[in-house]
C-alpha cells in the first residue's frame, strides 16, 4: 500500500487513479463474440460454451429437474441466509417503490406520470472464482417487486447447487452461458434466449465491454460496472481490526480492486498498516488481496472535512465513514454507491444483507449514475388529457409558441380545435 | 402515405419499419470532431464554429449585455406564453420530486436511499430551422426543480433573441457552440466550457451520433433520441380534422419523422387521407411535411385492441388516443413515451404548454427508457448503519453467505466486530 502523509495535489491526483485494464485487444475480441452470436444464434452460443468454458452439452436451457434437485444438496444454514436477505432486501426495495402521479396544471390540463415495470429484464449473474448468489436476489428481487413480467437469468456453464438453488428462488428461464455471448444473446436473441428490454448485472471485462458494445447500439444497460472499490474515513476512535477486516473484504474482490482509507489520526494510520498486514497473513486469497493493495492507499489528512470532499472528488462505489457522529459526515456525501455509517456497519452487510443493493457505480460513475435500485425496473409514461376549459387555457401560448419556433402546424392543431369549439 | 387495411404480418412489419438515416461516414465525421475538441479545447471549438457555422467570434461565452440585450426586443405574447408554460411544467415536474426514504429492515438495521441531485449538468439547445425555445423549458426547468448547482448551455452560434430570452431564465452558462463538438465540448471540458456530469437535448444525426460515442466512453447521456415519431389511434368518433392536424405537425418536425395512424374506421381512413392533402397544400413546411408522408402509413385493423397491441410493439414516442374512451385505452398502454387523451388533446400541448416533458424516448426505445423528468435529474444513494443489535441479526446470514461464495475478508469483516462486543 501507499503511505501518504498530507500529500499535496498532484500526490493526491496520483494515488486517486484508478488502475487501468490492460487487455488492448478487448475491444476486437468482444466485438467478434457478439457478431458470431448475432449471426449464428444459439450455434454459435453452443460453440462459444465449449471454448471457453469447455461445455459440450447442447442444452443451453436448465431444467426444473437439476433445480429442484440442486435445492435438495444445499444445506439449511445456507437457505435460512439466503432467506434473511431476501426478506431485507424485498422490504427495501418495496419501499422505494413511486407512485403514479396526476396533477392539474391548469384547470382543465391533467397531466400524469405512471410507473411501469420493464417487461423482459435479462440478469447476468457471474460464475468464476466467487458464484454470486447474492447477485441473483440484488437483482432478481427489485424485477420481482416492480412486476416485471418475464425475468432471464445467464449465467456461466456448471453453476454450483447453491447458486442454482437462489436462481430457482424466482419465476425465469435459466441460460448456460457466459462471458460476453451472453450478453449479445439478451440484446438480440436467438433461438430459445430471448430478446431482452434492458440488461443487468456484472461480470469481468469481457461482459463489461459487452455491456457497452451493446449499449452503444441502442440496447439498454444497468450501468458500465468497472472493478470494486471502497474509501474508508477514519477518525481517532475507529478500531483498526474492523476497519482493516474492511479493506481486506475489499481487496479479496479482485486484483484490479481499489482501496483509499483516509484518516486524520497519524496513530490509526500507522496502526492500520500494521494489522492490514497481520490478517492478510491467513487470508485464503491472500494472493488476490496483496495485487490489490498495490493500487491502494493509506492517506493522512488535516481533517474530516478534507477527506469527505477527497472522497466526493473520487466519488467511490462504496464510502465507510468509520467516524464517531457519521451523519453528521454522511450530510455531506455528494457522490458515492452506498454508505456505511459508523463503526459497527461493514460493508459486508451491503453486499449481502442489510436490504440496500449491492450493484452500485465504480470508477466515479457515482457523480452521475445511480445503483440498481427498484427504479432501474420502471421506466414513466406521461399522460395529458384537456378538457375544453383546457384547451382554451393553453391554447394561446400553445399557438404563440410553436408559431415561434416556425412550427405553423404545431399551432393549426390547436386552432382547428378551438374552431371547431366555436371559440 | 401508404394506406394499409387489415395488414398481414408482413405488411404490417413493413409499415412500421422506421425510416432508416443515409449517412454511413457519421461515425468517422463525428470521431473525428469528437478527438479535434479532446486535443484542441476551445481553438479547436473556434475553428469548427467558423467551418460548420461560418462563425468568427472568438468569445464562446454568451455575455449578460448580450441576455438583456435580447429581452428587451421580445415581444410581450412570447414572454407570456413562456410564463405559462413555464409555471406549467415547473408544477408538474415538482410534483414529480420523490421523498428520501429510511426503513428498519430487521431491528437496528436502518437502511436509507437519497436522492441528490446533479451537481453539473449540461443541455444541448438545437439551433437550426426551428429554434427550439420550448426545449431550453424543457430540460432547465427539472434541473432547477430538482436543484443541480451548475447548468450549462450550448447553442449553436447566432441564436435568436427568443432562444437568448429564454436561455436567460436561468442562472447559467451560455456557450455558443452546436452540433458533436458542443457534446464532445460538455463530455471532456475545454479551457472555458466545464465538463458535465450527464449530458442532455435533442439534435441532428451530428449530436445523436456524438452523444452515442461519449456514452461509449462513459459519459452519460439523457437518452439516445432519434427522429420523431407519432402513432394516433382513431375510432368512428375522431374529427378528421384535428387528426389531420396532428398528423401534420408531427410531419412538419422533420423529413425522417414518421406518423402511423391506425382506425377501426374505414370512413374515418379515406377522410383522413384526403384531410391531410387539403391541410398540407398551405403549410410553409409543405416540402418536408411531404417527404415525411412519404414513409408514413394509415392502417385499417380490426378493433381498438388491435390497434393498441401494434402500438405497444411499436412503441411510440407521442401516442395520441383519439377516441371516445382514451382513459379504458390508456389503462392498456405498455410503452409509449406520452400519450395524449382524447379528440382534445393535441400532441403539441405537450410539446410546449401541458406541463409534461416533451424529451421522449424514439426508435422503439419507449421499450425501456424513460422521457426526461424530474428522476433525469437526481441520482440515488443508499445509506446503511448497524446497531449493536442490527449487527447480531445480520450476523451469521453475512458470514454464511460470504463463506458460500469463498469470501473470507468478507466475513471475518463482521466477525471480528462481533468478537470485540463478547458475542
Amino acid at each position: 500500500m501507499n503511505i501518504l502523509k498530507y500529500p499535496d495535489t498532484n500526490q493526491l491526483a496520483e494515488a486517486l487513479r484508478r488502475p487501468v485494464s490492460k487487455n488492448s485487444n478487448l475491444n476486437e475480441s468482444v466485438a467478434s463474440i457478439i457478431n458470431r452470436v448475432k449471426i449464428g444464434g444459439d450455434n454459435a452460443i453452443r460453440e462459444l460454451n465449449a471454448e471457453f468454458d469447455g461445455y459440450t452439452n447442447p442444452e443451453l436451457r436448465v431444467s426444473k429437474e437439476a433445480i429442484t434437485q440442486a435445492a435438495s444438496s444445499v444445506n439449511t444454514k445456507i437457505k435460512q441466509a439466503i432467506d434473511l436477505a431476501y426478506s431485507n432486501i424485498e422490504k427495501f426495495h418495496a419501499a422505494q417503490l413511486p407512485s403514479d402521479k396526476t396533477i392539474e396544471t391548469m384547470a382543465g390540463v391533467i397531466c400524469s406520470i405512471r410507473y411501469r415495470a420493464l417487461q423482459r429484464v435479462g440478469l447476468y449473474i457471474p460464475g468464476g472464482t466467487a458464484p454470486l448468489i447474492s447477485t441473483v436476489l440484488m437483482l432478481a428481487i427489485p424485477a420481482k417487486v416492480t412486476g416485471c413480467k418475464e425475468l432471464i437469468f445467464c449465467t456461466p456453464p456448471n453453476p454450483t447447487p447453491e447458486l442454482l438453488y437462489a436462481l430457482g428462488l424466482f419465476d425465469a428461464d435459466i441460460f448456460l452461458v457466459g462471458g460476453a455471448q451472453a450478453i449479445a444473446a439478451m440484446a438480440y436473441g436467438t433461438e430459445t434466449i430471448p430478446r431482452v428490454d434492458k440488461i443487468f448485472g456484472p461480470g469481468n471485462s469481457y461482459v463489461t465491454e459487452a455491456k457497452i458494445q451493446v449499449a452503444s447500439q441502442g440496447v439498454t444497460i444497468d450501468m458500465p460496472a468497472g472493478p470494486s472499490e471502497v474509501l474508508v474515513i477514519a477518525d481517532e476512535g475507529a478500531n483498526t481490526a474492523f476497519i482493516s477486516a474492511d479493506v481486506l473484504s475489499q481487496a479479496e474482490h479482485g486484483e484490479d480492486s481499489q482501496i483509499i482509507m483516509l484518516t486524520n489520526c497519524e496513530r490509526i494510520l500507522s496502526e492500520t498498516q500494521d494489522e492490514i498486514r497481520r490478517q492478510l497473513s491467513s487470508l485464503p486469497r491472500k494472493a488476490i488481496a496483496e495485487k490489490c493493495l498495490a493500487s491502494s492507499s493509506l492517506i493522512l489528512v488535516s481533517n474530516l472535512k478534507e477527506a469527505m470532499a477527497i472522497s466526493n472528488s473520487y466519488a467511490p462505489e462504496h464510502l465507510i465513514l468509520a467516524v464517531e457522529n457519521p451523519n453528521e459526515l454522511a450530510a455531506e456525501v455528494t457522490n458515492a454507491g452506498s454508505v456505511f455509517l459508523g463503526y459497527l456497519t461493514p460493508e459486508s452487510v451491503g453486499d449481502y444483507s442489510s436490504g440496500t443493493n449491492h450493484t452500485l457505480p465504480t470508477s466515479g460513475f457515482a457523480r452521475s449514475w445511480s445503483g440498481v435500485s427498484t427504479l432501474s425496473f420502471l421506466k414513466t409514461t406521461t399522460y395529458q388529457q384537456l378538457t375544453p376549459t383546457g384547451l382554451q387555457n393553453l391554447a394561446e401560448a400553445t399557438i404563440t409558441l410553436a408559431r415561434a419556433e416556425g412550427l405553423e402546424a404545431h399551432a393549426r392543431a390547436v386552432a382547428v380545435r378551438l374552431k371547431e369549439m366555436g371559440v
